[in-house]
């Protein structure tokens, strides 16, 4: 029986995982809540058992190659999660380790972006690029960049996280990092939230998002309402796209790629921010990169794509 | 007898040539004006005198293995020099072929960080690292990114323009590339005179920098008032460090690089920049990047260093 890699992609909401063949075929899936655990170990036991019920449907562990894993400042070199702001374990925690005890299978572990750069890069929008950035949008905003064809990790394992680049010097607060201003807290769940939030209570103005309570409100609200017209949600939109755009543009002057793949919740509310993020990516380039750089919505199944590029990294353990 | 390269290093300024041996011994040198040729033929024309001049007191042009360029705008690729805001000629320039048709040798152009990075990495403070940035601080900011001991060149060629990421949205207008707040307005020459001068007009401060007449404001006369202890001098570092920390935090966080090799003017006032450039830098970093990246000054001699990094790009023809 030809072999399968086990692809897990931790969020900071919730754990998806799946059991995937090398044509990139997810075969079973499911998820845990991630947030629930405020201790990695008790994570790891609810995390083994679920893993295993798909193991068991798919003709055991020995037909298992490894485990791939996508996590929040995941590092390459070391397999450890480093101080992500975004999961509820804090300090470092050598969570290959951790698996590889668990599971006994090898593990291999990246940052979640580099995990779907190389899920693209083999399955995806980016298939034969050799040049492109790959930006993550959801609970939080990570990147994986790819340059000469190959990931960058950089010196130490943990290149990559434009999330964190500041784009409004001495901008809004971003509690996880302690830093201010950086594309996360503007670009993410939570930053299109605080926008939202923010423009609501600065302006006068009639809108659908002022009977949303605060708990609900995201990026499906501020769309929905969108749709219908509502002017503060297209702001909400404009604004973030503005701030996202900037960052892009500033990528761009980085590592020149080929194209910049969006993924993510956000994308979801398609032109509504993909317009004004084009716009402003161009209009902060210089000459010489204006209207080169392909802006692509991940094409991938968004419960699959996540897996699919954590499972890619198992098929890499062989170079 | 072994080959010689020829290095050129064409700054919005001054063109700086020489003859090097493959050890990275500048045998001769010289320089003739950019600016004053507002036509690249006569640039050329000069150029040819000047660089066979010091040809044939090296045993002549049959010794030469070719002819390395670093420019601003420089594109690896195509061998042409693109929209370079700080040069005398517009659009698209054929560098190098006008090059290997004059002196009928073989040319390989880059963009002179580039240049300088491989100058670095093969003759100075990178020998032997994988990741690293290089930063010119001169007329403009120019950047060259290695990674995975590779340099970053991208997907056309233009990858590594740090100079021109948006630091402060809409910022400083840089009026040669129509853009507001990218680091190259503040962070280079002209950034620091502009920023000299604002200071000097917003405060009513006393400063030895009152007296220096606008035209010849730059940073080697504020740096001789620093080092008297010239309050406002002192603040026009500050400043610059605060923006150059900001950017560099954010190439980090992008590149992760062991180090960050500074080269340039700028770099002369020693810790009255490199203090809150590395304090501000550590500032924006979150906390997996803080207190990792050595931020390095060149210690290739200046007037060599951009020689011998385009000179570099000659025994990289092999490859």
């Amino acid at each position: 029986m030809t072999s399968l890699a086990i692809g897990i992609d931790i969020g900071g909401t919730g754990t998806k995982f799946g059991i995937v063949d090398r044509n990139g075929n997810v075969l079973f899936s499911s998820e845990i809540s991630t947030k629930k655990h405020s201790h990695v170990e008790t994570f790891i036991d609810e995390l083994y058992d679920a893993v295993f019920e798909l193991i068991n449907k798919t003709g055991g562990v020995g037909r298992m190659k490894g485990i791939g894993v996508g996590a929040p400042n995941g590092n390459f070199y070391t397999g450890t999660i480093e101080y992500a702001p975004n999961l509820p374990w804090k300090g470092i925690v050598p969570l290959a380790k951790l698996l590889e005890n668990k599971f006994q299978l090898p593990v291999t572990l990246t940052n979640d972006a580099n995990a779907a750069a190389i899920g693209e890069m083999m399955y995806g929008a980016a298939k034969g690029m050799k040049d492109f950035i790959m930006i993550t949008l959801g609970t939080g905003v990570g990147s994986g960049i790819v340059a000469n064809g190959q990931l960058i990790y950089g010196h130490d394992g943990f290149a990559g996280e434009l999330g964190h680049a500041v784009v409004i010097p001495d901008g809004r607060f971003h509690p996880g990092t302690g830093k201010h201003g950086s594309l996360e807290i503007y670009a993410s769940a939570t930053g299109v939230k605080l926008t939202a939030l923010e423009l609501l209570s600065k302006s006068a103005e009639d809108s659908l998002l002022r009977v949303v309570p605060e708990s609900e409100m995201d990026s499906k609200k501020v769309y929905d309402a969108a749709i219908k017209g509502d002017k503060i949600a297209k702001q909400v939109f404009e604004y973030t796209g503005k701030i996202l755009g900037l960052a892009l543009a500033n990528a761009v002057m980085f590592s020149s790629p080929e194209a910049i793949i969006l993924f993510g919740g956000l994308t979801k509310a398609g032109d509504f921010i993909l317009r004004p993020t084009q716009e402003h990516m161009e209009d902060n380039l210089i000459k010489i990169f204006q209207n080169k750089v392909k802006l692509i919505v991940s094409h991938l199944k968004e419960s699959d794509a996540a897996i699919l590029g954590a499972s890619a990294l198992v098929w890499n353990m062989d170079k």
